[in-house]
């Protein structure tokens, strides 16, 4: 992937990074409360990835990750309040970065030696990582709970890079189609309510736990 | 331990994987919210363990262990609706969890070169973290802040553990002991509610924060 | 630094062992309740940081670290109940804590070679870590969501240390003022409700999401 790489990490920063700016906005946070969450959301499924791959830090070595984060959450300040829907804003650039990070988790697992299962665990936990961190701090539920797919979408994305890669596509193809096949899955998603069949538990009876 | 050790790890894997799937149930995820919730409250007390002790994170090498928990969320996907009382099998391979990741955890931190209470603590932070990431994920309030004894099996367990290796027992002897005295403990806060005396606060006086 | 590290070290883990104990206790912990909150709160912000930065993790490797948190957790459960309010010892302990994290995070980020912006997130970063795990375990509105300075708090004093040191000025020296800086922004905070401008909304129009 080369070159490409840092410019799709870059791109997958800058927009967890705005998601994170946003909710702060919802929070009604300060200058630097957005530059906190911006930078937390940003950088937070790649900083579990290269813990878990025993990688240094991407953003601890290289400062532009931590400046794109700061510069976006600077923006948001001062642009958010003309953002007539700032909820839809939040929900499309998390698509686009849940659909970057999946692609980069699986990849560098990959190129790791994991095996193709550890390579797809590892790509939606990469994936999903920095907006539940985002979540949870902010104190708003999961967009991992709604109904429409999100995790799958990670999931499927990060399986058709595997998979690709395994017969032999180059890195970049790769990487393209899984990106756009997940970005496809979630936008299908959040237009249409799009789901895969979810647990349809039996009503209770009476006295079960 | 030696190979003990393997057998032990996959065992606490699975069950947390299992109160993971069916937590994911209660949620009515679909598929793949199964796979990454039997997935990260499988590996995540583990995980923890190991990036706090520099060790390779266990489950990135060996595949094994993540094609248990996708194994446990697809059974649990299919067979829990068949089940009557989901939440009780929560509790019950919760309980089998804390009890042999306390053991493990502090085993681990032992053989790093850790003192006593270093070794203590992580055997109870290892035992509640993937339970904890569960709960957070899932909205549920955590299994720790119930009244029952919870954390205290885990470090009761660990704290026989020590203690056992200490005076000289066999690790497995030690295990196995510490492993039986955190379930038998948990089991009773489950069974009986039986509880360690907790913190009773004074009536509030009016205007004391 | 030297010999001074290892004492700011201890008093940041202290307080935040105070804090972690204290929430224990409003939620009626057993004893070893207290001391795993008190652990993780103490000790939360720098693992981060140590994880971060590829450092051996702290309080592994020097069981002061948790024999601290553990002896506060034992002094805080049998003399809580004489505290009159608790939730303001909790403010003013958390207070020294983040001062004392924001610099230590800052100053051992430069000492392994990262960038000014890096230092100053990592020093946040640190600093809010250990409270945030706190108040989510617990259930607590985390007090990063306040209205008061606090992230803030943080920022600035680590801003003012690294400004030093990058003109020269001893680290010593620039640890204290730095550390001085925060505490008096966050005291600020608890005392007079200050705040810097926090975003402001326009009010919502109908139908807008």
């Amino acid at each position: 992937m080369g070159g490409y790489a840092v410019w799709l990490d870059l791109l997958g920063v800058a927009v967890f990074a705005l998601t994170g700016a946003l909710v702060a906005s919802r929070q009604q946070m300060d200058l630097i409360g957005f530059g906190l969450m911006a930078s937390v959301t940003g950088v937070g499924g790649g900083t579990l990835r290269d813990l878990l791959l025993e990688r240094s830090v991407f953003w601890v070595d290289d400062p532009r990750y931590i400046l794109v984060c700061l510069t976006v959450a600077l923006l948001v300040y001062f642009v958010a309040p003309a953002i007539q829907r700032r909820y839809v804003v939040v929900l499309w650039a998390d698509a686009v970065g849940i659909s970057t990070y999946a692609v980069m988790g699986a990849h560098l697992a990959l190129k790791a030696g994991a095996a193709a299962p550890v390579a797809l665990v590892m790509g939606v936990m990469t994936a999903t990582f920095g907006g539940l961190l985002r979540d949870v701090i902010c104190n708003e539920k999961p967009l991992i709970l709604k109904s429409e797919v999100y995790a799958s979408a990670a999931a499927i994305g990060a399986l058709v890079h595997i998979l690709l890669v395994e017969l032999g596509t180059s890195v970049t193809i790769a990487a393209m189609l899984g990106f756009l096949m997940a970005f496809a899955i979630r936008a299908g998603g959040i237009v249409y309510g799009l789901s895969l069949p979810g647990f349809k538990p039996r009503p209770p009876r009476p006295g079960s736990g």
